[in-house]
This record gives structure tokens, sequence and C-alpha cells, in this order.
């Protein structure tokens, strides 16, 4: 058994009790002679889990009876087609907030379903900043306001949410149950997965049950967030293993303290990531300092050449996944919710060592 | 370790190997110190696993060339909806085979974006049979045909499958590498996987390359199977562990002799079943004879007041899924591939015993 420290953008590390128990249920799930994967969706067993999720969910973060919660099939990209087949309104543009490649990508769909306007853009900034709240210029009549509340590429987040006329739409893939959330401010939260949720193939929708209503009957019974409304998540077969590990997932946050205790651990890690970046100009921090991610820690090295090998070393002393994305480039640590404080402080010390031997 | 005999319908059992090889490898899949769960889906190690999945379903079923093998979000359902999105032609018809349940959902979907044409159906026969090749008046001018090639409820299957003027839809989420199939006399075959190829939230398509240009620029990016293909199923995160037990799965049924060999013993599973429910008037089978599913064995007892006590006292011998769907009542065994020749023979010989008691 050699766990590595693992630093991938997503899908990512797992907190190692959850693999545990899903090892030891893996044959027979307590007591039921078979594992998860191999029950009915519709069985007294996995009605059990899927509702156990939801509540752990909304107790987690404070989810009304205002909000459906959904477990929908794919990631992100399904919905960013979704959030506009839905929630358009004819005749009116959606307002985005372009805050780098994630929303960009949101965009893209929503312009294929009607028109789409730009209240905000990090374009300028290299998308290495994103916007206060007052910043976007919202269209009062827009169909609804659209963010991406952390950028995993550029590593930005916006810290304070902005406050639009429309609904606001929220893609909280990378940092949902990282951090505190009004989550009566959204009109409507999604999430893949795959970083601090789960595995990769689920999409969890809290969505305002009045603005699901707004679906159109030209739109596929599939695609409207209504049709999952009413038994909740199983108008079709879920992904039944990836809400079973959410659920356990969600038990270990719980179990952690909730999210303000894993905030807390993430300000943290972020704090001592950044302050070893800030140190010394051998590092090179790539977000602008009021717009950085507490998830996904982005850099350059002063001498670039030196990256490849920050990453063979890093990955020799069990470190793996520091490699920034092609589009930027350098080099990313993704600390989500599982990353530990100590492989974080493991990071620290070798960054250190890297620089006396090459600064 | 009290493994039952799982008859459910979907998601069904898994072959018992496939689930202890994903227990060995939940922490640290061959020495990379991380699940599969846990890994980039761009990563060398996945590459190498969903390079194999695809390579491993093309040498199972014969797959040239001219098709694209996807693994898309969701199961079946996302399919209903993406086939018509994807192949209607505008101002024609698309044919459906009317089979039952599978057909009508997958139909509903396809009458919200265009006219639909009922070639052939089973409701007269209550969805009990299935047609012969020679039996749907298919137009010479349809989009495409689209049949089911099992329906699970009713318990039937198209035995022989039949050659429309159009291209050919079949939705095989049933039955796929249970039988044997020529893939080149289809357009387009789709599966969810939760019954013999894997976890539910997987949808396994196998399309004519040739069909995926249609799809038209009004439909969103990421519901067009003609983006999906470029760089295969990794246009966004797929569900990697759904892939990965695909590809376990794949794997056991090549070491078990590949399809023809599996058929065959699913051949043998069902006449064991069938000359049971034959042998007396006790035994109520539902389907046509020349219509008989091989993968869902449907029937009443004479007595329908038997029924509850059949399942209750089969549940305690350790024999769980065998209620029939509330649509129709009575009994089911779904035995699909994983499902043991020798687990048949327990539920014949407990049949027998039934019979005896009760008869």
């Amino acid at each position: 058994m050699g766990r590595i420290l693992n630093f991938a953008s997503g899908p990512a590390m797992l907190p190692l009790p959850v693999l545990e128990k899903a090892r030891e249920e893996m044959l027979d799930y307590r007591g039921s002679g078979m594992s998860v994967m191999e029950m009915s969706h519709r069985g007294r067993i996995f009605d059990g889990i899927i509702k156990a999720a939801e509540a752990n969910l909304r107790q987690l973060l404070g989810i009304s009876d205002d909000y459906a919660v959904l477990f929908l099939p794919g990631g992100a990209s399904q919905q960013f087609a979704l959030v506009p087949l839905n929630l358009a309104i004819p005749g009116r543009a959606a307002d985005f907030v372009d805050t780098g490649h994630w929303a960009g990508k949101a965009r893209r769909e929503a312009e294929i379903v009607g028109p789409v306007r730009v209240a905000w853009s990090g374009r300028e900034a290299n998308y290495l900043a994103a916007p206060r709240p007052a910043d976007p210029a919202f269209a009062p009549d827009a169909s609804y306001a659209y963010l991406c509340s952390n950028e995993t590429i550029g590593g930005v987040r916006i810290a304070e949410f902005p406050r639009p006329p429309s609904p606001l739409v929220a893609d909280m893939s990378s940092d949902l149950l990282s951090r505190a959330v009004e989550v009566d401010r959204f009109g409507l939260i999604f999430a893949g997965a795959q970083k601090n949720l789960g595995p990769s193939g689920l999409g969890v929708v809290i969505i305002r049950r009045d603005l699901a209503a707004r679906a159109p009957d030209s739109l596929n019974l599939f695609f409207r967030y209504r049709t999952h409304i009413p038994e909740p998540s199983l108008y079709n077969t879920p992904n039944t293993w990836a809400v079973y590990i959410f659920k356990l997932i969600t038990d270990w946050v719980a179990d952690r303290g909730g999210v303000p205790a894993l905030e807390e651990t993430n300000e943290a890690k972020a704090e001592l990531l950044y302050r070893r970046l800030d140190s010394s100009p051998f590092w090179r921090p790539l977000a602008q300092k009021d717009s950085r991610s507490r998830m996904n820690v982005t850099w350059r090295l002063a001498n670039p050449e030196l990256e490849d090998k920050f990453v063979r070393e890093a990955k020799a002393a069990g470190m793996d996944g520091l490699k920034g994305h092609r589009s930027v480039g350098g080099l990313r640590a993704s600390v989500y919710n599982a990353f530990p404080l100590e492989g974080v402080g493991v990071l620290v010390d070798f960054m250190g060592d890297f620089e006396k031997r090459n600064g």
C-alpha cells in the first residue's frame, strides 16, 4: 500500500476512510448480499442511501425546502447545456460573469440557446482575477445571471458573491462544500462531483423549485429539471455508485465538523502554500491576491525551465498531479476537501528544499 | 460473506471476479498510489483503461472503424432524447417499433423532436409479443428506424432483426454482449450499462460515423455525438469508475470465451426456466413463445394469490429481485450475463418444490 499525495485537479483525491469503507462493502453491502452497484435503484436499501445523501447535503448547506436537490447524469458540462435550456426566457439575454475556461465553456452552450451578455470579464487580466461583488454590470431583465465560483485553471475564485437582479446560477463544481455559502441567494447551484463530492459522472443540482417550472415543453422530458423533481433523481436510474460515494463523503464532512471546519482547514492549507509562494521571487504566484483560489493554487517559477524538473522531482518524492493546465502552463496544486493539511506541509517543505537547491 | 442470488432487472448482478478485482484495486490501482476514482481522466493510466475498454468492445462485437464507440453520461433515458436530437431529419418521420415500456419511453422523447410513425405495435398482444423481421411496415423515407431489442418488463425480445430502408437504431440496454449481433446492420446501437456492462450512469454508444454528422448546429455541443468522437469520450470527464468496471467486465467476457460462449450459456439458462414454466399449468409464462426474452423471464402463477408467497419464500432461500414489474405484476427472473447457470438451477429446483407444496 503506497498511497501518494495526489494534487490532481479532478477527478481528485478522496478521503481514505471513504475508500476503505467502499472496499469493505464491495461484495456485500451491510448484509444485503450484494454490492451497491448491483442493487435496484428502487429498492429499500438504495432508497435509504439516496435519501441520506440528499439529507446530508441539505444539512451541511442549510438548504430549505424551497429548493430541490437532484443527482443527475454527467458533470458540469452537461449542466452547461441544461441551464440555458431550462432557464432561458425567450427574448431575454442571460448575464455571464466571464472568469475563465469553465465560465467560457458554459457561455458557449448558452449562446446556442439564446442571447448572452457579458456582465464582467477577466480576459484583460488573463483570467487571473475574479470580480468583487459590485463589479459585474448585470441587466435588470436578464433570464438569469451566471458565474463560476472557482476557476480551476487560472486558480481564481469569487470571494464574495454578487447580488444580481435576476436569479443567480453558480457552477460550484470545484468548491461546493469547501466554503460557507448562503444557498438562498442562488436560483440554481450545480457541481460535477469529481472534485469535492465523489467520483465523476454525477451532477449535483440545487434548484429553487419555482425556477424549475420555466423549462419549455419543447425541451426533451429527460432534460427538464422539473421531470426529475417529483420522485427525486429516480425518473431514470441514477449513477448509484456515485450517489453512494457522495453519501459516504458527506458523512465524512459531517464527522469532521461540517463545512465551517473544512473551510478553516482549507484556508490554512491555502495560506501555507501562498505564504511560500510570496516568500521569494523564485516563485511567481499567478492569481491576483484578492482572487486567489483556496482549491487550486497556481504558480510559475521565475525560471520556467525549472518547472519540468520541479514536477519530476515532486513525483519522485510521492507528489503527483502538480503540472499546470496546458493552457496556462506552470504548476498547480489542487487541494480539495479530501487533501490533508499535512500533505500541503510536505509540498511546502519540498518547495523550500527545491528553492535552496536551484535558487 | 453471504452473497445472494440476485435476479434484479438492473442494476443487476456483476461477475464476482470483477467485484473482487475492484475491491483489491480500490486504494491503489496497480501501484499508482491511488484509486481509479481519484485519477485524472487525461492521465496515462486512465487513458490505458478507456482505450482497453473500447478495444474490448470492438473485439467482442467485431466493430469496424466505420463506427465510433462512445462512453457517455447517463443510461438509456439520456439516449432516448439524444437519438432524435442527433438523427431526426427535418420534415421526415422516425419509424418506431412499439414493443413495450422502453420503446414507448424513447418514442415520447422522439415525438418532442419531430414526427414519429409506428411501424409495428405489440399493444394488442399486451406487449407480450415481438415482431418477426418482415412484420414492421417501415417507410422508405424515415429519418431512422428505432427498436428496443429486449423489453425487460414484458420479457420479450426481437429474435431476428429487421432490415429497414433507413438507418436502424437499437436500444440494446438489456442484451448487448449477451447475444451475437451484426453491428454493421445498425446505424446506432446504445445501451445503459447497468444490466450486462457495468454499474449505472454510463451509456455505451456505437454509432456509424457518417450518421453523427447529422446533428444540427442548433443542438447544444454537449448533446451532439459528433462532439465526443474526435477525442473519444474525453470531451468532458467521463464516468471513470464505470468505464473501469466496464473494462473489467469485458475482460471477463473475453476470458469466458466471448459473446458466442455467453450466448450459449444464456440460452441454457433461459431454456431451464422456460422448460419449468411450460411443464405444468401451475405456471403461466407471459411472453409468446417465439418472442421470449433470454434475459428477463416473466410469468404469473395460475393462482395469483400465491405470488407474494413465492417471492417471500424465494427471498428466505437466498433469491432476491423476483417480483415482476408493477405494471404487469407476477414474477420475473432477470438472468443477465453475470447470472450463473447454477443459480438458475437453484431457482428451478425451488420452483419444483414450491409447486409440490402449493399445487
